[in-house]
Parts: C-alpha cells; structure tokens; sequence
C-alpha cells in the first residue's frame, strides 16, 4: 500500500476512521467504516449527487462536497478502486476526471490514499473475485450489520473498498509479523 | 463553444483575458493573452511544476497553483485542447485526473471554460492541423510577437489555445452576423 500523504499520526490504538469512495461523475458513493481491532461498522453512508450540469460544474460540486465530508468526519484513510482499463475511452476519460478530483482533494487535506483493483475488493468482501454487485452489497451489509438499511449501489461499493482497506490491513499486518513482504498498491 | 459556468460580465468592450491550459502531471503549461478587438498579446507563461512525488501529491500541488493564478491573473475565460484517445490508456487516465481537477477548479472560481479539438487548435495558430510543435511555437511567437523570449512547450502550447480561442471568437462573430449556425464544442 502507498501512503499518498503524509500518514496519520495514531496515538495509542484509537480506532481507524476509513472513508471509502466510488468516483462517478453523476454521483459518487462514499461509506465511512470504523475499524477497531479486527472488527469495523459503519459510522455513515451514502453518495454525493453532483447534478445535471456540464461536467466542470459536477466537478466543483463533488470537490466541495468531499471537502465538506471531510471536515465533518475526519477520516484517517481514504480508499478506492483503481480505474478499471477494460471501459471504453469516453467512461475511462470521465472517471479518471471524477478521481482526479477526489485525490487532489483528499491529499490538499493530507489524508492518506489506498487504492486495489475491483478483483482486490470483490475477493475481500465476498470471497471471490468475480463476485457481482449484488454478493458484494449482500456480505457488505452482513460484515457490516446494516440490516435492511437503505443501501445505494454507489454507497455498497464504497464501503466495499472500505472494508477492504480494513481486511488487508490485518492480512498485511498477519504478513508482518510472520515475515512476508507485503506488495505495494499503486497509484497510477 | 459551451460556456461551463456562468459568461463573465463584459461591461463596454473591455480587452478579455484568455487564460490557455495544457495539462500534465508533471508540469502543466499556462498562457494569459489579452485579446483586445482582433489583436492578441501575452500577459504571461510558463507552467506550473508539480514535483516528483505521487500523484494525489503533485494534483494538490496543480489544484493550489491554478487557484492562485486565477487570483492573481483573474482571467474571463479558460481554454483547453480536448483530451486526444489515441493515447494509451494509462498516460490518459493521468491526463484525464489531471484535466479534472483544472476544470473542477475553474468551475469553483466560476470561469466560463471553452475547448478545442488539438487539430483544431493547430489549424487556428499555423493553417495545418498536421503542424509539428516547432510550428506552432514559431506561429505562437510570431502572433504574440514574443521574439526570442524563452518558452517552454507546455507555456507554447498553452498560448496555442488561448490563440485558438481568440481566432475562433472573431470568425464565430463573423458567422453570426453572416447568419451562419456555429458548432458547439463539447466537453466530455
């Protein structure tokens, strides 16, 4: 994993504050999981709407409202996917425009960046990694006790990407310990 | 020509600033021409350097910078080239990341954006949509009447856009009072 700011400092053990984002460029999905331990739950979820304006206006909404969340929640880490290469160019070009923002953003508030490919998560939250959304949102909602909240496929995935921040954290950690090297995440 | 955000007030027939753009993510070019009637003259180039560290780091770095040219400099309006697919999809996913934040950053500082296919944008400065660099930097320098001075190509081809912008403007108010339809140019 690369630490794309400076990293948190974490006095004693307190409990990690993992905000997990889904870039869209109409809306983008965001899930905020408290990690104590080995165990996380979700503290709130849900998705930035940024409008039907031309592309530069949703692009100043989504930095405005990522700024606001992150004054309100004060996260510790934020986490994505890495942009999927196999979409056509248009998607690709209008995405990678949504997280360029999102990254600016978070690291203008020098929080640290952790990113996986969607296999990474997928395989993290259900086991395998050509799980589809709907197994995904399901272990999302056992692991993180949701019940039968209102969940929105963008906040599902971010608290996906969440979760798997959280679980590689222990595997790394695991890792550590018994002296394997852990291989970097990187950012593109 | 889309208007991104609002069109800046123009009071009489004040001179318009154009602020050109070439986005990288290692340096991104800017260029200030002052267009008054059909003359054009550069206020100012350069780029903007966005160091060696990661990439969220060095977007910071981009989303500080412009915002503080755009206080400096307050231009009318911002031009780009759009963004050209027959590059691979790696160096545009950085490009792309790069371009959202210029555009999310205009659009919180609520200037009118416009952009330009690259062909387009050499066709205005040179008459060929083939020209090589080396020709639009002489062409740039020749219609700014910047001699000698040094320039970078990322300032070049900033300066190439605002050029672009500020030739099209004139031959759109030809069209119009000719009574012929302008095409839109689109953003992504």
């Amino acid at each position: 994993m690369t630490a794309a700011a400076k990293t948190p400092s974490r006095p004693g053990r307190r409990p990690l504050r993992v905000l997990g984002l889904d870039p869209g460029s109409r809306h983008t999905g965001y899930g905020l999981v408290l990690r104590e331990g080995s165990r996380m739950r979700a503290l709130r979820h849900g998705r930035l709407s940024l409008g039907d304006g031309p592309l530069p206006a949703r692009l100043a909404i989504l930095a405005d409202g990522l700024r606001a969340l992150i004054e309100a929640e004060q996260p510790d880490v934020a986490v994505l996917e890495s942009l999927f290469r196999g979409v056509n160019a248009r998607s690709l070009i209008v995405l990678a425009q949504a997280r360029g923002v999102l990254l600016a953003t978070l690291a203008l508030a020098e929080i640290e960046i952790h990113e996986y490919a969607p296999a990474e998560v997928k395989t993290a939250v259900t086991g395998s990694g050509r799980a589809d959304k709907r197994q995904v949102e399901r272990m999302v909602r056992l692991i993180l006790g949701l019940g039968d909240v209102e969940l929105s496929a963008d906040a599902s995935d971010a608290l996906g990407v969440a979760i798997c921040f959280g679980q590689r954290l222990r595997v790394d950690g695991l890792s550590r310990a018994a002296g394997v090297t852990k291989r970097p995440s990187r950012l593109p």
